[in-house]
């Protein structure tokens, strides 16, 4: 494939149209310049500057995490945050849950013909800035064009790449019957953000996506000294889907306290208008750990020292039970079970 | 991200449907028996069962490579290959024309509510057949569902990372004044088989794609003590593209010889009737590679050990005229200027 590395033209008077055309993906000179004035110059980097069909990088002996997101999010554009953003912290947020620092990502786009090239400038700049805010570089990537009615304006995968921090072993295998489940902030703005946009609903105070890089507090909760044993982002399906997942990978039971789960009010009454649980709503910048019982204070800590995670929280625990079972104590002191859903809540959320 | 490797769920009676529905992209139950029953059967190993958001690793020290691309191609099947062998084979080739060694690779769906399932299987069991054949592993994954009319099918995004072996230094930097040019093997077949079907033509003998993987020719043109200067593929744009790109990275004009280069007789009427240039037609099993004129033989010798390269031929050099100008010497003596085509030839080929 001619991938972005394989650019610097003939540096011919750029011809720039509004929309992207079939053409802007054909291998030409369209696509060139394309990928000249919109991509290289919101990236540039000297990786991405070796012209070649990949990027190339000496590591040292160590542990490298590898990860990918596709982002098909709709509107492009939503309160905090837009499709490029999004597409930097997703994929830094999965290699941070993996206790990995994110070195490096890749950039790939699905255009639809038709685009306004201004929409992908914005979204291109929106990227760059995530990444140059985040630490990161984006040292490849590809374009698409696909026709009119067969895409939605412009889809983009993310690649990346981390280092993990020598001793660091996390994952669902390493969580233990009684440990503390931290919550490292409020629920549900993310998806409320988006869904608020494309509902043409207005809410009383603005409700913005959580969406944000959470490497950093990652970063400073493993350099504390604190024994971390999972970490999970709360995306698609949120906080309930994620504790599924972990009790099934964990084979325990969890056990979290939904007085201690904070909700913003105005997400709180977004959410009932809409029909929505809160606990299974995406979010773009929250995170759970799970850290023996004795370690709760250094980790919330380390945690509420970084703004994306100020609000931290312990909200529950890992019980013996030898079922991957998740229980939700309620405001009432009833118990109910959170299980996975089994439809759609939010279509396109991320 | 609910990633692939966040899989194994309740298992309950899976209920498969005949079709993608949203819900497959929601985080909830249907997209997790989605991901245990199409992908992780398809693609298991130990890394993606490692059940977390990303796949992990020790590397030793060394150099690695790491590169993208998404494939949109259309139609999703087409003779010799299909968007699942494609999307392996253009990952793993662009690895190759760095110097290495392909080791993993991720894998980014974006489905279209509707999507026939048993195409969805047929494809991600076509992409695991590749990837086990080139012995690389799919180690990390993403799965999103788009609105009907919003996609078209599949898209698929691969991400790869390799290894560089020691010593390799392979770029358009390096290629120098004399270089011969090198042409792993015959022209055109690739975008004649996407469009014969896209248009429902049927020529004189059947026409396959040449999707391959080059890794291997690569790593004993390599291993065979040539120096090589530069390599790259020749897909979207073909040959003349490639040139293009190369000489203006290179800062040299470029010469080839029309008599030298392959072009099936099938693919060349094909061509004649579809108006197209095989130069300039994407190929998918087919690399140029820079080498000193001195090397030439020892290079050829080595890429024909290989069925991929068999037909490896020297097709011209590299000049020291010092502006970026890629000039053809016709069968008939003359000299054509190849520039970069500025419309489209052939959208959605790749």
């Amino acid at each position: 494939m001619a991938d972005h590395q394989a650019l610097h033209l003939h540096c011919s008077v750029p011809v720039r149209s509004a929309t992207v055309q079939l053409a802007h993906g054909g291998g030409g000179r369209l696509m060139q310049e394309l990928i000249r004035d919109i991509f290289v110059r919101a990236f540039d980097n000297p990786m991405l500057a070796q012209l070649h069909d990949g990027a190339t990088w000496p590591v040292a002996e160590g542990t490298l995490a590898f990860t990918t997101d596709s982002y098909v999010v709709s509107p492009l554009f939503f309160p905090g945050g837009d499709i490029g953003s999004l597409a930097v912290h997703g994929t830094i947020n999965d290699l941070a849950m993996c206790g990995a620092m994110p070195l490096y990502l890749s950039a790939g786009f699905i255009l639809e013909e038709g685009l306004s090239m201004e929409t992908l400038q914005n979204v291109v700049e929106s990227m760059a800035k995530a990444a140059e805010e985040a630490g990161v570089q984006v040292v490849t990537g590809d374009t698409k064009v696909v026709d009119r009615g067969k895409g939605d304006g412009v889809f983009i995968n993310t690649a990346g790449i981390g280092v993990v921090p020598p001793g660091i072993r996390i994952g669902p295998d390493e969580v233990k019957s009684g440990d503390a489940i931290l919550l490292s902030g409020d629920l549900g703005s993310h998806g409320v953000a988006v869904l608020s946009v494309r509902e043409g609903l207005r809410f009383t105070g603005e409700i913005e996506s959580d969406s944000a890089p959470l490497h950093r507090v990652v970063r400073d909760l493993l350099g504390s000294g604190v024994p971390v044993h999972c970490l999970r982002d709360l995306t698609r399906g949120g906080l309930a889907s994620a504790l599924n997942e972990l009790a099934v990978g964990a084979n325990s039971g969890m056990t979290i306290e939904e007085s201690l789960i904070p909700v913003r009010e105005s997400v709180r009454g977004a959410c009932e208008l809409l029909g929505l649980d809160p606990l299974y709503v995406a979010n773009e910048g929250r995170f759970i750990a799970f850290v023996p019982e004795s370690h709760v204070d250094e980790a919330l800590a380390a945690m509420r020292r970084h703004r994306v995670a100020h609000q931290a929280v312990r909200i529950g625990s890992v019980t013996d039970v030898g079922s991957p079972i998740v229980a939700l104590r309620t405001v009432l002191g009833t118990h109910r079970i959170l299980d996975l859903l089994s439809g759609e809540q939010l279509p396109r959320i991320c």
